[in-house]
Formats: C-alpha cells, sequence, structure tokens
C-alpha cells in the first residue's frame, strides 16, 4: 500500500505488526488518532515506550510487576501454602476475577509445546520446583489449559514432584456454568461424567 | 479491571480507545508487546508522538502530506483540470490502488449528516468551489459512497455549483464484479438496470 505520508506509513507498519491486526485497520486506527483531539496518540505512544522500562516480572512468581516483587506476593493477607501454577498474566487476571482464590501464583510464561519447539527449560519450571521445596508449600493448584500442551505440562510438573510431600490438583474439567447438554463435546460430557461430584441439597450444602 | 502493572495498564486503556479494540484485545496487545523482543513497543511509540507533529492537511485538496502540498497536488505529470471529489484519504487511497484515476482530488473531510451534526460548513466544500473556479476545472468527479449521506452530499455540491460550465459525474453504481445476480438487492439491481450501458463485443470495445 501507498501511503499520502510517511508518518502515517510508519504508525500503520508498526500496528499491523499487532496480533490480530491488519493494514486496513491500522490505517483507520492511524487515521482516528491522528484526528483524535484529545492527545490520544501521544498518550499512547509515551505509555508504550514506557512499558518495557517500567515493567519487571516478579522474582517470586514472574508474575508482571512495577517492581521486584509483585503486589500478591507482597500481600501478607494470601496464603503463601498455596500455589496456583498458571500459563500467563491473562489467566492470573482470569482467576483473580473470580474472587474465589487467596494464595499465591506462579507463572510458568508458556506450555510445553514440542512443535513450537517450547520445552521445559523455556518455562518457569525449575524455580517453581525449588520454591515448592523452600516455602513449605501445601497445596499446588495446576490451573492449565485442558489442551494436549497443559495437560503435558501439568502432568511434567507433577513427575517433577513425585515423592514431594504436598497435595496437587488440578482445577475441575466438565460442563461450563449455564452451557446446553446436548451441545457439549462428547470429551467434556465424559470427563464431567467421570468425575461426577456428589449430589447436595441446597440445604445441606 | 485490575492490572498487575501501572504501565500495563495505561498501555491497555490507551489502546482500549482505538475503534474496534475492547479491554481484552489490549490486553493481549500489550502483552504481546511486551514479550516482543524486537522493541516494537518503542517503534510504535515514537512513531505515535511523531504523527501527529510530522504530519499536515495538504493545503489544496486536504490530502494527509509531510508537507504543505500533498505528493498528488505536486505531481506535474498528473491532470489538474480533473478533481476527483472523495470523503477521506481512505477512500483516495482505495482510487489509488486501481491506477485508472490520474487527475487530481478533493477531501471533504466527512459527508453531511445532520443527525450527527455535520452540516456543509464542517466539510472543505467552500475551499472546492473556491478552488473549481480559479483551476480552471473541467471535470468534477463525485466518488462519494452511495448511501444517504454521500447522495445528499453530492447533490449539495452540485447545487453549489450550478451554473458554473464544467462537467460532473458521479462514479457508476450498479452491480460488483463477479457478484451474483440473485443475490444482489433490489435497489442495486434497480439502479444498474436503469444506468444500463450498451454492449460492447470484445472486439468492438
Amino acid at each position: 500500500m501507498e501511503y499520502p505520508s510517511d508518518a502515517i506509513a510508519k504508525v500503520v507498519e508498526a500496528l499491523a505488526q499487532l496480533p490480530g491486526i491488519g493494514r486496513k485497520t491500522a490505517l483507520r486506527m492511524a487515521l482516528q488518532l491522528l484526528k483524535d483531539p484529545y492527545g490520544l496518540s501521544e498518550t499512547l505512544g509515551h505509555a508504550l515506550i514506557e512499558l518495557k522500562t517500567r515493567t519487571q516480572y516478579c522474582q517470586q512468581c514472574f508474575n508482571i510487576s512495577d517492581g521486584p516483587r509483585c503486589n500478591i506476593c507482597l500481600n501478607t493477607r494470601r496464603n503463601d501454602k498455596q500455589i496456583c501454577v498458571v500459563e500467563d498474566v491473562r489467566d492470573l487476571m482470569a482467576i483473580e476475577r473470580t474472587g474465589q482464590y487467596q494464595g499465591q501464583y506462579h507463572l510458568l510464561g508458556g506450555l510445553i509445546h514440542p512443535m513450537n519447539g517450547t520445552g521445559p527449560s523455556d518455562l518457569n519450571i525449575d524455580s517453581l520446583v525449588q520454591r515448592v521445596h523452600t516455602q513449605g508449600t501445601e497445596e499446588l493448584i495446576l490451573a492449565l489449559s485442558s489442551t494436549m500442551e497443559g495437560e503435558t505440562t501439568a502432568f511434567y510438573i507433577v513427575k517433577k514432584l513425585r515423592g514431594v510431600p504436598i497435595r496437587m490438583t488440578n482445577i475441575a474439567r466438565g460442563i461450563p456454568m449455564g452451557s446446553d447438554l446436548a451441545y457439549t463435546d462428547e470429551l467434556t460430557l465424559g470427563r464431567s461424567l467421570m468425575h461426577r461430584t456428589d449430589y447436595l441439597l441446597p440445604t445441606e450444602a
């Protein structure tokens, strides 16, 4: 594409490298930014330049952080005997939004994926093992995606920690809340039958 | 949403103001930018900051430009007796990509849209009328969208220039190339019947 101005061309080329953004969408964004009277372009520009210099990874759990330790690890009211293992910060944020978890996290930074060339040594697994030993962890909750890569990674971690006297749990797989049984895939339905739980009447619960 | 770092939060909030980008997509982009090893974040940041200071609007046709006149107006090999009236730079770029047009442009900067509060005085129409008078224009091609707003704007311009001895043309409306007749809406089909052209055998053409 030929652009009417070099400045626009630079912005479009850079925006088009973001995930899910093609050249046409990038151009629409660039034109919007050019029209915007509130200086969004400058605000976003400065935020992007500061992004890498201001963020670091938590030295304990590898969460994104403004300092050497993230707010979750620094929070003394959270249970440091529980570690929830997640793939990345998006999964951490999803779990935080449920408001159901008061322990700590460990971010692997990916999943074992031999096809993509991601092996166990590329992930924060050694640091997890070390942490379990030094921190006196009582429970390790594996909250990984229910995919081939997620299951492989969970299996690898469980094998690595075999013999260590901690409880290792997996988040429940089953039918999502509000979903229609007839439209649920067989694998999920099969698993949710296998892992059925005792029915509790609301009064008993 | 609560973000693990202020720097990430700033980027997400700014990205989410772009058209078609929600907070989830913005977060995915921010995390990708944080991981990117090639400094895309800085490149995009600097490009965005320079965007407004480095671009201007062409004083003649209101195209986006690096200088006071755009490359199209400065190109002496283009026919300055022909002016193609378009809504914005995206339409200009679409026409340029066809390679079928060698004249100049005039960008209105929008269309008349009373519901949005956009009237003729908000658009570059007065400058167009003045340009037609001073530049000795022979043909004005109206290349506006085939919508209520586009037709209203075209009608307004034609009325404004009534009595001026120039040819005023409208780009052809009809069935798009490669489209199936059965799936064409009645309005388009009706128009394409009304504006039918003499059939030329390939040898005659």
